[in-house]
């Protein structure tokens, strides 16, 4: 693959990483490869930008790898909301993008307000079902900070992780209920059943209800798939995912006006000031923490399991 | 006040209460006189629309009624998206605007999807915190669809209602454990408990982070207030509110191009068709059973508490 798309893809995953999101992060890369080797992602991508409206933009990622689609799309919104303030790009046709996070601190680093969001492997029923018809679709919503961390909230729509039922299963130990169902939707705090079965969204029929908003936004929009209509990399790593994302630029300073700079640290103090109700635990705003972690891993580096460390090793040589 | 805008604030309370949403209805008629008449809502603002960018603009409300405010929020929006493809509009200086799904319905009767929110009186502590400094703030996202029920999501951030709390304490009954916490912070299934307390958001952390994100688009964008800087309507109903909203419309046609109508029909499809858990319970995408009951009301006609019907009349006398 080119050049730039390679560094585009491994700074996406590095910086997740670094910022503490490790389920996003260099794991990916061995993954990535071997969809490659199976011609599951196109390495030679031919991505279409197609302008529908002055503030409206779709992509067509021809089955990219997922961050050098992402990086386009984001790009294209940017650019667009310079001129207009704010501006949508949705991208179809793409595959796992890693976090939002990365996306977002680009974005607030040009002073751009980012509302990012995407489609996934259907993992969940939606509210009342008994069928995985809907994704654990990420969004993430974030607004630039000219004094320090910026505002970054990333969230997927499950009450808890699949892989933190995965780790209940290694150490032998039981899941808190109202994290997931069975199979046939009854409540369990058995990870073995739990993985059988479905995870439950947060906040019941609220979490359902914004994942599928998330699937309109980044998925129906574009014209991509949505829905059952995306697959799963690990049933079947060889076909393409058929992923979608959207990105929404907004002009915040341009927006607010020249008081900005002054709000976002009143708002932000507001948050941080807040008597905490565990006095060793003060109050953070999203994203502050998973800046800190990438702060200290960019003075001091990461660790990597040996084990991924090996497996990349290998795959390069 | 003017006829124009007493209708425009009808029409939102009533569409809410023929929606099923009675705490956002015409409860709401009384509270907005008494407010005027305490002089804690302007009823001939001056309202200015102040465009930032060719998809950008502010709306000063100059503490209009909020349905008012609102309402000319909306149309901000539409008509620029009607240029742009995507457009923003944020109020400052509003009030109470009732619920969101009758702003999301006119939306896309226009065919233009919309992603709306507002602050609120601070109800929630941040997660983690033990002081109430983020407000409930509701969030709703609206598709159209051309063949029937519009998909449309509203949806506010704590897991239950306060309105829930006061029925349980009414009626002598516990609340489940996981709806508030007492004013210390420590869980409780006393309703009186709860009600001394905090609501808790949906979702822990995910749920807290949203809330700020909505505030940051209705609130501090606009330059309007935010967080603890607005005023709550029953503890100092004389003052304005100072709640901010946003409306961000999307041409959903324009942007996916001929085959919108069938994407759609397909999307909503899918999720109606998910196997049930409970045989008896289909299962529904957001907003369908409002639009049932909105359909059922403009037959049938619509039922109101005879003490709020009394009180509506003693008033208009």
């Amino acid at each position: 693959m080119g050049d730039g798309d390679a560094h585009e893809t491994v700074d996406i995953l590095m910086t997740g990483e670094m910022m503490g999101i490790p389920t996003h992060g260099v794991i990916r890369v061995p993954e990535y490869i071997r969809r490659i080797g199976l011609g599951g992602i196109n390495v030679a991508p031919h991505i279409r930008v197609d302008r529908r409206a002055p503030a409206l933009a779709v992509v067509d990622a021809d089955n990219a790898l997922g961050p050098v689609a992402g990086m386009r799309g984001l790009r294209a919104a940017l650019e667009m909301a310079q001129e207009t303030g704010i501006a949508y790009a949705g991208i179809a046709e793409s595959n796992h993008f890693g976090p939002l996070a990365p996306y977002a601190l680009q974005a607030c680093a040009r002073r751009m307000a980012l509302i990012v969001g995407s489609n996934a492997t259907t993992t969940m029923p939606p509210w009342g079902g008994a069928e995985a018809r809907i994704g654990n679709n990420p969004l993430c919503i974030a607004l630039p900070n000219p004094d320090g961390a910026h505002f970054i909230l990333d969230m997927a729509m499950s009450v808890a992780a699949r892989g933190k039922i995965r780790r209940a299963l290694r150490e032998g130990t039981t899941i808190p209920e109202g994290w997931a169902v069975t199979r046939d939707g009854g409540p369990t705090t058995d990870p073995a059943e739990a993985l059988e079965g479905f995870l439950l969204p947060m906040g019941g029929h609220k979490g359902s209800g914004l994942s599928q908003a998330v699937d309109l936004l980044a998925g129906l929009l574009p014209g991509g798939a949505f829905l059952t209509g995306i697959s799963s990399w690990m049933e079947n790593p060889g076909a393409p995912q058929r992923i979608g994302h959207f990105f929404i630029a907004v002009d915040a300073a341009r927006l607010h006006g020249p008081g900005y700079d002054g709000a976002v640290r009143e708002f932000l103090q507001l948050i941080t000031s807040t008597p905490p109700a565990d006095p060793a635990q003060p109050v953070l705003y999203p994203g502050q923490r998973e800046q800190q972690l990438l702060a200290a891993a960019l003075r001091d580096g990461v660790s990597l399991p040996a084990a991924l460390l090996a497996e990349i090793t290998q795959l390069s040589q």
